[in-house]
C-alpha cells in the first residue's frame, strides 16, 4: 500500500536522459534565425534594405519576452506557494517542468512553424512561444499541485507540450485562427487537459491531507507575489507575439482595461458571498486574473476598451462564483480535485475568451479596421484572401471545440499513463507536503505545524 | 460605540456600481489613439511618412510603463506589508484602489489632455499617466494604512484622482510647468492630501492597537521587496513620459544617481541616530527612496549627475531625521497619525523636488541646453515661445504652492466625507488587523500572535 | 576578546565622507554623454544624420539595463536571504554596498573607458557596466555573508571595484578580449577574490554559530525570489552590452538555452547525491544559475544553441557536486569558509565560461560568421585587424589567468586590510545574526528562535 516516493534513481535518470536527448535534437535541428546570426549584418540586412539595427525583431519583442518569462517562472511559481507546506514544490517543480518544457517546445513548435531546409531557425519569438506553451503546462500543474511526483510532472510536460503544439498547429495553420494571447491554445487547452488528468488520478481519500490544503498567513502573501506579477505583465503576455505596431499597442491596452475591471467584480463577489462580508484571499489571488485570460484572443482585434471592461467585469464574477460554488461541486460530484481552481481561472475564462474572440472577429468591418488593417489583423492573405470576418468568426468558434476535444482526449491518455504506480507520487495522507520530495529545514514553523498533527514525525535531523 | 465593519453590502455595491459607471463612460468616451488603431497602417503612418513600425510610441514607452506598473502594484503594495498583521490589506487594498483608480484616471486625465472630437483617445502614455495619478493615491493610502475600510479607500480614490487631475491640469497646462516625474503633482500633492485626511480622521485612542503597529521579522523582508522594486524602477518612473530621445535618457541617469547617494546618507543617519548604532528597517525601507522623489521634476532637465547626488544626499538625511524626530512630533502635537511616514518619504522630498526643479529651470541657459534643446526641454513654443528660464523657474515654484493648496483643501473636504460613520472603518483597538476585512487562515503565527493577547478570539474555523 | 560591533560613528563617518567624495569627483569629472544631453537634438543627431529618436542608445539598452538592475538588487539581495536570521543583512547590506559601488564604478570605469577631454561622459551603457562591476562585489559578498560588518563591506567594495576596473581594462583593452557577460571579469574575478578574502578572514571557531547557518522554511522561499529573478534575467545580463542587433539577440538565446539545461542536471544530481533522493534547496537556489555564468563570454559568439545546452548540462553537474563534496573540503582542509558556496556558482562556472569562450573564439570561421560578422563580433579592427580567431582564442585563455592572478593578489591585500580589528565585525558566536547590526523586531519567530538557545537574550524592547 505504501508508495515508494524515493526519487533517487527515477528522477535523475529521466532528467539526464531527456536533457541528453534535447542536446542531440538541438544539435541536429536547431540553428539561429538570420536576425540572431552573425551573418545578419552582411546578408539579411543588405538584402532587405534594413538601415538600422533597431529593426531587428529583438527590439520589438524582447521586453515583452522578459515579462512573459517572469509570468511563467515567478508568476505561476509563486501563485502556487499559497499552500502552507508546499512552497518548495510550487516554485521548484514549476521551475523544473518549465525548464524542460521550453526546450521541448522549441523543438515541437519549431518543426511546425520555423522549419526551413531541415533546420529549426530560432529567434526571440520562438522563446516567447516556448514560454507560452509551457504556460499551458503550468496551468495544468495547478490542478494536480501537491498530489504528483516530479517524475509525473516531467512526463506530463513531455506529452502536454507535444499535444499543445499539435493543437496550436491545427488552430493557427489549418483553421487559420487568431489567438495571440492564447485564450484557446493556452488556457482552455491547458485547463481542461489538467482537469481531465486530475479526474483520472482521483484520490478518494484525499481528505486525509485536508489540513494541509489550506494556507498560512505568510504563504498567502508569497502567493500574492505571483498574482501581482501575473496581473501586471499580462498586457505583455497578450501582446507579445502580435503584429508589430498598432496591434501590440492595442493588445496591451485592452488587457490592461480588462484586468482592472476584473479586480472590482472579484472583490464585490468575494465579499458578497461570505456571510460576514470578508474577502477571501483565494479569490483575490486568482479570480482577479480571469480578465487577462478572457481577452487573450480578442485583445489585438479592434475590441474597444469598454468591451474589455465588460469582459473583465463578467469574468471576475464568473471566476469568483466558480470558486465558491463550482469547485466544491466538481470535487464532490464529478470527482475532479482541482487544487488551485484552474477551472475558474483558466477554464471558464478561456472559453469565454474564445467566444469573445469569435464574436469580435465576426463583427469586424472595413470601416473600423480600414481595408489594410482588416487584412493585416486577420491575415486575410494567400489562401485566406477571400475569407470574410463572419467566416473567420466561425473558424474561431471551431477553435474552441478543437481545443476542448484535444484537451479531453489528451488528458485522458496522459492521465492513464500517470496513473501507473511506478512514478512515485505520494500517499493520500502525505499530499501537499514538501517533506516527501525535499529536504525541509526543521524550523519553528515545522515544529508548530507538527503541533496540529503529533503523529507525524518531524523531518530527519 | 462598536462600529459595524461588515462590508457585505456596502463594498459589493460600490464596486459594482462604479464599474458599471466606468463601462458606460468608457463606452461613450474612450477610443484608441491612432497609434493603437488598426487604421494606423493605412492612415497615420502614410500621412506622417512613418517608415517603420518601431516609430510607434509603444516601443518608446512600453518598457517604462511596465516598470511603473510594477512600482504601483508591487512597489507600493509590498512596501506597506511591513505591519505584522496587515499584509493582506496592504497588498490587497492597494490592488483594489489602484485598479479602480487607473480607470477613473484614464477618464479624468483624458478629458483634460486627450480629448478630441468628443472622444478620449488612449495609448500607452495614457496608461502611464493613469498609473502616475494612482501613485498619488497610493502615497496618501500610506498615511491611513490600517485605519480605513476598503469603502473609504475607494471613495478617497474617486475624489483624489479627480483633484489630482484638476491640479495636474493647472500645473501642466495653465502654469505650463515641467514635472515629468511628479515631484509636485504626485508626491507633494499626494502626501499633503493624505496627511490632511489622516488629520481629520484623527483617532485619539489609537494606542489601543499600538502592539500591532510594529513589524515582525518576515514582514520586514516582505516590505523590502516593495522598497527594492520602487528603488530599482524609479529611473523609469521619472523618465517614462519625458520627451523621446535624450530627455528620457538623461532623466533615467539622474534618478539612478540620486537614489544611489540617498542610500548612503540614509544608512549613515539611521545608524547615527540610534544609540547602539543599529540600523532601523523603517529608514532603509523608506528614506532610501526619497532621492527618487526629489529629482522627479528636475531629472529630465540638464541637472548634472553631481547635482543629482547632492539632491539624494540631502534627502536621505532629511527623510531619516524626519522619521526619528518629526513623525512622533506630528503625531503627539499636530495629531497627524501617519502610518507609513509619508511626510518623510513623499512630503518633504516632494517639496524639495519642486524647489530643485524651479532652481534648475531658472538656471537653464542656451549654452548648456543648446537653442533647440532649451525650447524642447521646456516646450517654449506657441503661447510660451517668449518665456525665459527665469520666468519658468517662477512658475515652477508657483506649482508647489498650488499643489499644496489643492492638497490641503481637497484633503479637508475628503477627510470630512470619510469621517461619516457609515463607511465601516474599524474600531481603534482593531486597527492594523487583517482579520477585520479578510478571512485569515488560523495558522501557527496567528496562534502565536494570540499568545500576546489571549483575550482576542481566533478567526472562526 | 569581545569585539565592539557598535557602528554608531564608524559607519556614518565612512558613508558621509565617501558620498561627499563622490559628489566632488562627479562634480569635477562626470557629465552626460551626447546622447543624454539636451544638445543631442541640435548637434549629434544632425552631424550623424540620425533621423529618429529611437536610434538613441537608450532604446537599445534600457530594458536590459533594468533587468540587470533587478539582478543586482533583488537577485543577489534575496538569494542571500536563505539564512534564518540574516535576511536584513542580506538584502540591506547588498543594497548599501551596491549603491556605493555603482557610483565608484562609474568613476573608475569612466576614467578607463569613457574619458574625453578631461570629462567622463556617461550614458545608459555606463550604468549597465557599473551594475556589472558591482555584481562582482555581490559575488564576493556571498563568501563572507554573515561574518562581516557593513564597514568592512564598504571597504571591500572600494578596493574590489578599483581592482575590477583595472583587470577589466587589462582584459578588454590590452588583451583585446571579448567578455560581454563577464565570465572572467565578473564571475571568475569576483569569486576568487571573495574566496581569498574569506580565507584570510578564517574564523576557526565559527561552529559556534553553526545553528544559524541553516535556513528556515520561509527563508528558503525568500531566497527563491532571488534565484528566479537571477535566472530569468540572465539573458539580459549576458546581452546587455553586446553589439546592437544580432549579437544581443544571439546572446539572449544562448543564455536562455544554457540555463534551461542547467536546471535539469542540477535537479538530477541534487536528488542522486542524497540518500533518500530528496532535493536540496541549496542546490536549486544556486547551481541552476551556473549555466548563465558559464556562457557569459561565449553567448554573443556563434556558439550554437546545442553548445549552450552542453555548457549548461555540465555546469549543473559541476556546481551541484561542488556543493556536496567540494565546499566541505574547502572549509575543513583549506580553511575557506564560503557561506553561499560562490566557488560552485561563480568560481568553477566562471573558469569554464572563460575556457568555452576561448575555444569558441578559436574555432570561429568566416563561413560561420561571414567576413563582416567575424570582424564585428571580435572587433578585428584598428590594431587588431590582422588578429586571427586562433590567436584571439589564446588571448581569451590568457584573460582567465590574468583574472585569477588579480583576484588572488587583490583578495590577499584586501583580506589583510579587513583583518584589522577596528572594523567592528561580529564575534564568532554572533555571526549570521541580524541582531548585531539591526534593530530586530521581537516577534513570534525570534521568540521561537530563542527556544533553541535560551541563553541568548531577546533584543531590547
Amino acid at each position: 500500500m505504501a508508495k515508494n516516493t524515493n526519487m533517487r534513481w527515477r528522477l535523475p535518470l529521466i532528467c539526464l536522459l531527456w536533457e541528453v536527448a534535447m542536446i542531440i535534437l538541438f544539435g541536429v535541428f536547431v540553428r539561429f534565425t538570420p536576425e540572431a546570426s552573425a551573418r545578419w549584418e552582411e546578408e539579411e540586412k543588405k538584402q532587405n534594405n534594413i538601415t538600422s539595427d533597431i529593426e531587428n525583431d529583438f527590439y520589438y519583442r524582447y521586453p515583452s519576452f522578459q515579462d512573459v518569462h517572469v509570468m511563467i517562472f515567478i508568476g505561476f511559481g509563486f501563485l502556487m506557494t499559497f499552500l502552507q507546506r508546499y512552497g518548495f514544490g510550487a516554485v521548484g517543480f514549476n521551475f523544473l517542468l518549465a525548464s524542460f518544457g521550453i526546450q521541448w517546445a522549441i523543438l515541437m513548435q519549431g518543426w511546425f512553424h520555423s522549419f526551413k531546409d531541415g533546420k529549426i531557425l530560432i529567434g526571440v519569438e520562438n522563446l516567447i512561444n516556448a514560454d507560452f506553451c509551457v504556460g499551458s503546462v503550468c496551468v495544468a500543474f495547478g490542478a494536480i499541485l501537491g498530489k504528483s511526483s516530479p517524475v509525473q510532472l516531467l512526463i506530463m510536460t513531455l506529452f502536454q507540450v507535444t499535444l499543445f503544439s499539435v493543437n496550436e498547429y491545427i488552430l493557427l495553420n489549418l483553421l487559420h485562427v487568431i489567438d495571440a494571447g492564447g485564450s484557446m491554445t493556452i488556457h482552455t487547452f491547458g485547463a481542461y487537459f489538467g482537469l481531465t488528468v486530475t479526474r483520472i488520478l482521483y484520490r478518494p481519500n484525499l481528505e486525509q491531507s485536508k489540513d494541509k490544503q489550506g494556507s498560512v498567513y505568510h504563504s498567502d502573501i508569497f502567493a500574492m507575489i505571483g498574482t501581482i506579477f501575473l496581473w501586471m505583465y499580462w498586457p505583455s503576455f497578450n501582446s507579445a507575439v502580435s503584429n508589430h505596431g498598432d496591434a501590440q499597442h492595442r493588445a496591451a491596452i485592452n488587457t490592461y482595461c480588462s484586468l482592472a475591471a476584473c479586480v472590482l467584480t472579484t472583490v464585490a463577489f468575494s465579499s458578497m458571498l461570505e456571510k460576514k462580508g470578508k474577502l477571501d484571499m483565494v479569490h483575490i489571488q486568482n479570480a482577479t486574473l480571469a480578465g487577462g485570460v478572457a481577452v487573450g484572443t480578442s485583445a489585438e482585434m479592434m475590441l474597444p476598451p469598454y468591451g474589455s471592461l465588460i469582459v473583465g467585469f463578467i469574468c471576475g464574477i464568473v471566476s469568483t462564483v466558480g470558486y465558491v460554488y463550482l469547485t466544491p461541486f466538481l470535487e464532490s460530484r464529478l470527482h475532479i480535485q482541482d487544487t488551485c481552481g484552474i477551472h475558474n481561472l483558466h477554464g471558464m475564462p478561456g472559453i469565454i475568451g474564445g467566444i469573445v474572440g469569435a464574436i469580435t472577429a465576426a463583427a469586424a468591418t472595413k470601416s473600423v479596421y480600414g481595408s489594410e488593417g482588416l487584412v493585416k489583423t486577420f491575415d486575410f492573405t494567400g489562401d485566406y484572401a477571400n475569407r470574410t470576418p463572419m467566416v473567420q468568426g466561425g473558424y474561431q468558434a471551431a477553435g474552441i471545440f478543437v481545443s476542448l476535444a484535444m484537451a479531453f482526449a489528451g488528458g485522458a491518455i496522459v492521465g492513464g499513463i500517470l496513473k501507473l504506480p511506478i512514478w512515485g507520487d505520494a500517499a493520500d495522507e502525505n499530499c501537499f507536503e514538501d517533506d516527501v520530495y525535499w529536504e525541509v529545514p526543521e524550523d519553528e514553523e515545522s515544529g508548530l505545524y507538527h503541533m496540529h498533527d503529533p503523529t507525524l514525525k518531524p523531518a530527519s535531523p
